[in-house]
């Protein structure tokens, strides 16, 4: 236990740290050793200052944990944000000048241009931004929650076969809007079909994901056409989206189920401790994937990927499913987290 | 009530038949006086052959009605008809060779040359296709409940602007299913991104309903690019659908709105009982209409539309809400009849 | 209109406020004069002050009313409160003490000696404690909202056969919990069994409700016992009770749904707007009444029986069922008010 | 593997026999060889048979096997039975009678008076019926799932203290009513009050359970008056029943919390590969348990109570809540085919 990376969290009451706590729980390189959160919660005891509600029960050393403020004066060098993004911006600013190396789910500093906005299967040569930061420390940054799983199935794609256009219709979970988030009385008998800044987060990110480095800069990817449209709908976790895609060049159903089936990236290389065994899960049934049935793949990891078929508008159609919480938020952060120790951005925390 | 017109209805426990019942009750025209079923049922009084779900209490008359079988030997003359698909097609056929008028719900003839897919506010010119019809009494269809609330919000826009792209993702209720149809253990905490069918009657019935008559015969509509995905949701009623669209001539979103808001058409000339008195609702709220909402806006009758914006791939993007069972079907159904009514169809038959 | 007896609405932006907004809307005796909220939305149009939720769409008058703050400055004499029990308690007395007749249904008055907790079916005779109230004008409580359910259900059983023993299990409507309430995280595919202080109050205003008035004083109905188990479930409206009773002599079952099907009281005599005309409906089926299908009965203003069978440790148990915010909210309070007025304790501030 | 005892399965299509597939996966001591279902089935691979609705994947193996009928040729000579009870009787006898050790999950057999109705940590000591059985194998089988949790929390405080009176109101879980089961159309936004002959199942098999053997025969504990009420809600999995106790000496809340926390039974001391650790975990937060919090605990194999309170009427109430496919159904099944070959009854078969 001693060799294991000491970890701070931020915004550790809320939902997202509350899930990082849940996750970490055994972690092979990462061991949880600070907690912080607002004034409100600082010097209580974690399991007085959260309602934890996550189904795993907390563990009894973090539950004893003295809850610290959102200062830099942190002993682990390594620290997952899952701030508000009301203060994450700033706070995370502070600990990265400091020394630390902030690995964050929030958005503030997505769009940074030293900063990469990083889904490890699918950009981790942007690691190599880290370098251009002015801070002692450092920052690297998670996408939405619904951005991750369109980008992660279409990543080999557009690799293969070049994509032009983008049209997404997502039906995402109640998770995905913190807790207590979303009303019992606005939702149940009902479909919500609008989820503030989401389709701006979707038509924007893919563009910097996507994109490639010139000269120590991302060069954005902008020509592909995206369009996003966002409901939320009677799911606790996991984001289901319909998506339709033109390609330059037009492959076959086969070439494209290939394509996913056998795509790995320098995750499953690395066989990092989070990385999914298949980062892209293909289903030939009618009915698949399914919210409820698939969200847990590969720990929930993993994308799920069905009903490939020719459109009469684009190229084809087809949905994918990811779980919001894990892969979209807490679980890709540990992810890149992961990415950053095995290509070594964290010697020199450590 | 000795003037109203008597009418049968065939399928009466089915879940449609059921919803007839419950909206004829107190019509201004129509009295119901028969009940056709299968032959398990008949003989029986309604209230045993029928699991009676709908919300509002039997009628005490309908309850002792004594079921008959699905044979042309019925006295009203005007029938309306809820019969499964898997038998629909023959009897309908058999009742119409008969002399009698059969107003459809079922899918059977939709595709019949000479019989009208109506939605009274589209297309009632193609009424006069029943006069090609070689029944000596007639029929008259309904569409698919997830195309008409799409294609009564796209009419107009396409009769000002000229729609060369349609693409429709629908999140649609669980009472479209059927009863008991969908399973609460498939449902609740899920989507299930497929519905049999559905995405095909999508993409080909618009063709017909916009289609202009020629020689007495329709030419379809092909000249649209239609793509639908269709999943299902934990709603009990209201299909929602985000639509996108592409005009030969992009109007402004006030023109959208203005032609929405001004839409009226022949069943609000005359004043037909269950016509809507504004077909299309025009939210400009950001997260509405919602199924819980707005579905039961003028009975159940209107379409919901919101979240007009323009959109980057497609010309503009907005949803649309409508009731499943009532615009969608049984309510449906009752205004073609008026409408047939209106213009002399049925004084052949009272 | 003129005729009208003007009312001014304390907690208007609230849902028990927008409840009361919703349902005097076509009120034959009152109207809508005023609305008092918090210090936040004092000044503002109601439209924008409030977020309102209810299903039928705010009037146009109303929504352009400005809010007013909650201090006894209004010009409508008769007062409906649905404030927040942390501040109700002052206000309604200080609009009390002003010459105000407050008809409240918060908690913090319910057991002030000489402030009826009123139930117009129940206990008519109570509000001659009005005549005892030190204020200018007066005080008119409201019971809790699974309160009200039961002891209408069990009051003339309990004039008819003396009640001993009152065991009762809620499954409870997510509308009680106010809104936003209850997160759908919590309780989507789930059941939360504990509402905080619900027991106690179901066990304990019974005792005041069903209690005697003498020399000018309730003397509570110590004699039954009373055990509340209470329950939150995925159910928008309408609460559920389970409901076991012993008496002092055991009717026949006959006996008991006669006395359910005969009863009557003050509120149907005089035939006041909100009574419902059988303030209780039995059901035979041995499935209902069930929250969906019978919530909305008699307008949300009767209770629905059902299930009546004998017991093995009391004497019977049955089911009741009645909706939480119009019969055990708002509408019970308007009621109220309207006892009131036809009692003539309304003359003196009209 | 060799050495594993091989299983075959009756009802091996039905949501049961799903559950004990998924649940036999990795089992150290039963492999499933054989897989029985209806006519219909039988002759077909498993896999196109089956509509295979469990969460985790179907093994590979078990998908290719070959349905047989259910009829006495299986080679496995240990049979779990998941068969519906409108055929279970008599397939059963005609198992037991050709050697075959049934371990049933039906009801059929339940009150046969030489079958024991068996919950491993409850009445172990009733295995010794089977010696009196007239099979040339035998037959044993689990009570109702919601009989489960309750008896299984009653027990040791039976055995401490002496139970007089029971009374239970349940809020039953969708997967209790099999599947296709409860239409979604039914449950969505509602509670159904009933569900038939659940609570003559509650109020009988609690006798049997917890009686005596005495001369070779069960003596039924019928001094304890028992009473329930059952409820269907929307819940997935996990039975939560409210429980209310009278006792012959009253203990104090301090005694029945060490009863239940100390409480051990036979399989926790054989270590049986599917008894929890733990059968009975308390809770002493306000609310819990929760079916989506505890209903996983221990593998879905031990009971949780909690919110334990003195009551006006009875001496205790409080609420437990067990997995109802897992613990009531499957598993618990699967426990007592554990518990018999730990006792050496299956030594005469394998």
């Amino acid at each position: 236990m001693e060799n294991k990376i000491k970890v701070g969290i931020l915004g550790a009451t809320g939902s997202v740290g509350q899930k990082f706590i849940e996750l970490l729980k055994d972690h092979p390189w990462f061991e949880i050793a600070e907690l912080g959160a607002s004034e409100r919660s600082a010097g209580k005891k974690y399991i007085k200052a959260a309602n934890w509600i996550m189904k795993e029960p907390l563990q009894n050393h973090v539950a004893d944990m003295i809850v610290k403020e959102c200062v830099p004066n942190f002993e682990s060098k390594l620290i997952f944000s899952g701030l508000d993004s009301s203060v994450a911006g700033e706070i995370e600013t502070d600990f990265a000048n400091a020394g630390y190396f902030v690995i964050s789910n929030s958005r503030n500093h997505r769009f940074d241009k030293d900063v990469p906005l990083m889904i490890p299967e699918v950009n981790a040569d942007h690691l190599k931004l880290i370098e251009s930061q002015p801070y002692a420390g450092g920052i690297v940054t998670n996408p939405n929650c619904s951005t991750i799983g369109m980008v992660l199935s279409l990543k080999p794609l557009h690799d293969a076969f070049k994509i032009k256009k983008i049209n997404v219709v997502t039906m995402q979970a109640l998770s995905g809007g913190g807790y207590p988030g979303v009303s019992s009385m606005d939702i149940l008998d009902n479909v919500i079909p609008f989820i503030g800044g989401e389709e701006e987060k979707m038509e924007s990110e893919p563009r910097k994901i996507l994109g490639d480095i010139k000269d120590g800069e991302i060069e954005f990817e902008n020509n592909i056409s995206i369009s996003a449209q966002c409901n939320r709908v009677a799911v606790i976790d996991g984001h289901l989206e319909t998506i339709q895609v033109e390609f330059e060049k037009k492959p076959t159903k086969e070439e494209i189920i290939d394509v996913w089936n056998n795509f790995k990236a320098e995750p499953q290389e690395l066989k990092l401790p989070f990385a999914p065994i298949k980062p892209i899960h293909y289903f030939s049934e009618d009915n698949l994937p399914q919210p409820k049935l698939q969200r847990d793949i590969e720990n929930g990891m993993a994308a799920s990927v069905g009903r490939l078929r020719e459109d009469s508008i684009f190229d084809y159609k087809f949905i994918v499913l990811s779980h919001n919480t894990i892969r979209g938020a807490a679980g890709g952060t540990i992810l890149n987290a992961e990415l950053l120790k095995a290509n070594g951005y964290l010697d020199k925390i450590i």
